[in-house]
């Protein structure tokens, strides 16, 4: 038998917990990134060589996690990073963890590839954001931001570095297809696409964004996208001070330091070790979100202390869906608002803003 | 049959040994830290890069360990940290451990939390310091001031790291709790407390330290027990040198750098690399003690030639109490003595102020 | 049964079928390193440090891995480095790779001590370079380097690195010596040599290259090979930016970073660290190669963005010639081109020339 | 069986020969460091960590290893260093390790702690020095000293880093103690001394040295021996660069850069990490050695590279003794010669010396 939510005490229970539920092609395709997963490996790895020095002796009686995101009030730092097809973690889907996010007071970010439309997540209220990839069909990507606006969300966020699926190895090896019964929502008509087409050798996943996605994305198209919503627009997926300054003079709301969780280019920087020089160089003409083995509370109060406004996490959600649907994620949410409220304020900071005066060191 | 002390060869053959005897829950009590004990391991890693270029052709035939410790003799520069109930460990507590460090000629450091009354472990003579925590009740920490100077305690400790209680996964996995023979000794009639509430999940210390502890602890708090008290004072968690520095000029003793032996932030810095700033931007307005990590006279010296006029121990202490009561708690600090001056000949000091002097290199 | 070619998904499986059809001592002689292997396994460490920062919002819908190599174009910037008797792998030997290295439009390089002819594996087309040792009987390198030539050869690639072999004691250990099937085509009369006669405890192939290898070996030497042939010269083996600066005033074509793949000088500096300072030290006066620890398509982004213009592969295609024959080192070269494209564009890079671009990071 | 002689290829398969014919306490007593043995471990990782940039295009045909030690020839650089007791290892003892010296042509180390009194070994020829430890007997190391000279040694190699013997814990554990045929050659009659009575836990060598070493070795005691000989004397123990300028200052003709195989001081400089600072700050004024974690013939290439003048080898050869008497101390010298030879040649240094130009990378 499964453990109890509640004896769930950390995201690496959660994680284990998750794991022992999903069959193992989905707990694949949800765990593994590109290659020889070195990225994947150096996202955490680089958390772990950080170390913060708190500050005492400061009032933190009434230490809140508050802050807000893209200008509008969250609870915390942190918004739920999107995720291809919820509904393989569990029947709900995206509609438990739009709920548990509304719930806990973040963003939820409804992803191009969701297993629900986004009007079914938007419908039951919270902040929703919609994620756009860049498809090959003309006007499709524009269409998409409208159809998100209309439904609701608050913000589009660009996904930058897919010009295509990234080797996910564990996905070929296992011949990863979609199962009948989760299909990609917004994209066609609902009918079975390539992504349900197993192969012998090869990830049906990648087969069908192949076909669908556009190699083809350049800057023009974010001034596409802006020019198709009033919708605040945030670019996911860069690592070089120059793109992400490039960006914030493009009047972009925010930009997420991000090598899409290791599932891209295997070789990618650490996001962590990308983060300081990106928040430098942008100073204050955006906001500076990162993602990327945030696992714990600890974790946002280093990324904040390192320049971020805020993190997103992606694959946490995930696991808490299939632990325990909606009430799992919010326990995955809960815990990460519990310990970073912890984190901040044996920091000796009383807000969410004092992480950023922190000092870091990285240690070897 | 556990082995005999004699058998006990350095900290690690006594620390197995009382792993060997304590109860799972309590040995977890004592071991843990906060989170994924990231800082705990950084505190032993930190000192195992520290490596101590020797002098030679000095000569040593009169090493002595002796030095003075908030400017009073001791025979050597160390300290027995405040640990909370030590009757967890063995029926005689903090008495036991207080006659050993009086044999051993060194300060002991009664805790807030301590299973036995100040008064009694302080009757037994030897040099007995107070670990103040901040508390809710009004006035309730300044009275234990008074009571601890009343008592004949040499210098009050007060602990600024914990507004609340870190979150220790191994307290919360176990449901711990304390049994019902050992009490807090200084707070409420003795009466069972919230610290006796064995949760499902959940550490009935934290909940009773949540209840017990004032989270807005603040620079006037110091001003406050200063003005209660004509003892010496002691801020026991600084690991930020503007903290330090500030504290000086406030007038303390000392400051202990120390991140709680790891069981506050989970990420703070450990103590051995927080040392060297602090000790250069304090100078010599008040001395610096440090504490995590320590358990080889090779360690003292390493905390010396940092910057460190002494170290505090804590869970050795505790280790040797479990393995042999009072003469296990002498063991530890007979091998302590014993390796601190080997280390302090070998590198070519006749003294321990000369360790001070010792060029140190990090190796990774 | 072995696995199918189409299910080697990386070159890391490709290693391991290998692994399992070779007899251990030919699988140790083509794997091993010289001395306890530190330069070996120092070459793919040094690799994995190496963190690339990608750009975003490029075009990459027409990104090509197409280039030149000295002066000529090749499909990616990729040769098949030169290794001793092929036919240890497969009895097709050095004809079935460079027929696979012509399907996949990168140069290979016959090696002087080859187990097939020149001009058997020149007369199926492609682009051949030929290696070059430096051989005691006088003339004998320079009559070589002619017979390459009318063979149409495209290159000398003059090894600088083996006055002797190295120690490498797997081959020690085994007594390794050749089979009598697999002879050194160009050595001799094509009879059995010292390379054939086993001994209990040594090489015979390191015993055969002290017969006929010459550690007089120097820059004179360059110049005769010079004159003797119109080809261009490619030095292998260099470290030093020195030496290949004085090879680039030679007038070279090309040096080769490499330190014999770990089989020559145990201890030597990893190709990775030292191509930086050896490609700023030459700049645009010759090409510069590497080899040593390339695995995968993300290695290849890396050298070029640390300064190669191309590398070179040894042990990889010879995995690939003994799992599948030709097919199985057509299968290594594409695998190697698919992961290079797709490095490149997911780097934002639309060509080979854009990595060179790239910044680079070393992480602990 | 033991593997024969010829089947030891390295030191690794010596060092695993001796252990599996020496009494598992000897076996200790032999590879043991002091404390937790850090600065054991740390002295070859520090080795571990250097790597070498080769040169190339040099002829090394005549390539040697031939050089001078305390200005007198020696067929490497490199000689055996004092370990006590060689009895413990083979009957034949110092006897036999001398005679393997002189016909590896280097110099061998009688010490203080000899079995086999210096006149015997030194009656067999060859390069003798003699190491002295400051007894606490007045006048007797000058005694020594002298002995030594009449003797035929060489020169005079003072220990400067041993007041006491560090906390071997192996040896305290094991009880450790001479067996009665093993004795002290030059200390008391010859008769049973402290170093065989053995105690239930701890070291009877550590109490032996306890009552004939003194502790209050000076500078001015260097200055006793030089008064007391015309030998050339070597200060053996120094990590400091401004001991070893004050030691080149006395006029010694060598210091060796040593913190005695991590048998001292735990968490001293490993020797490998010590050796450029010692070596710049002393120049030309007198020679520099260092030992510690030497293991082959690449270690001395690293060593030579970093600024020594020779290397210092004292495990090795004990390894060598255990596994083969005189023949396996020869066969670890043979190994060493060879595989520097190799090193050298590889490198493109014809000659010892060129090492010493040689450009050194540390590498995490």
């Amino acid at each position: 038998m499964p453990p109890a939510l509640e004896e769930l005490h950390d995201l690496d229970d959660v994680e284990r917990a998750a794991a022992a539920v999903l069959p193992r092609d989905v707990w694949d395709f949800v765990a593994g990134g590109a290659g020889r997963e070195a990225t994947l490996a150096a996202n955490r790895a680089a958390f772990d060589r950080v170390f913060v020095t708190p500050r005492v002796l400061r009032d933190v009686s009434g230490c809140a996690t508050d802050t807000t995101l893209l200008g509008r009030p969250a609870r915390m730092p942190l918004a739920v990073a999107p995720v291809a097809y919820h509904r393989l973690a569990h029947p709900e889907g995206e509609s438990a963890t739009g709920r548990a996010a509304r719930e806990a007071g973040v963003p939820f970010t409804v992803a191009t590839l969701s297993s629900v439309p986004v009007e079914e997540v938007a419908a039951a209220g919270g902040r929703v954001w919609f994620q756009l990839y860049w498809l090959r069909e003309c006007g499709r990507s524009a269409d998409l931001a409208r159809r998100a606006e209309d439904a609701g969300c608050e913000a589009l966020v660009l996904t930058v570095d897919v010009p295509w699926m990234g080797r996910r190895l564990r996905d070929v090896r296992n011949g990863f297809a979609l199962p009948g019964q989760v299909r990609a929502a917004h994209l066609g008509s609902g009918a079975r696409s390539a992504a349900h087409r197993s192969q012998a050798a090869g990830s049906a996943l990648a087969a069908h964004t192949a076909e669908a996605f556009s190699p083809a994305l350049t800057w023009s198209c974010v001034e596409e996208v802006r020019s198709a919503t009033r919708l605040p627009i945030v670019l996911k997926g860069i690592l070089a001070p120059e793109d992400a300054v490039r960006a914030a003079g493009l009047g972009v709301s925010a930009v997420v330091v991000s090598n899409h969780g290791g599932r891209q280019l295997d070789g990618a920087l650490p996001a962590v070790e990308a983060l300081p020089a990106v928040a430098e160089a942008v100073g204050e003409s955006c906001e500076v979100l990162m993602d990327g083995g945030v696992r714990s509370g600890t974790d946002i109060l280093k990324a904040l202390a390192l320049g971020a406004s805020a993190v997103l996490v992606g694959r946490p959600p995930v696991w808490g869906l299939a632990a325990g649907g909606q009430a799992g994620v919010r326990r995955v949410l809960d815990l990460l608002a519990e310990e970073f409220r912890d984190a901040l304020g044996l920091a000796g900071c009383a807000s969410a803003a004092g992480a950023r005066e922190l000092r870091t060191a990285r240690l070897p």
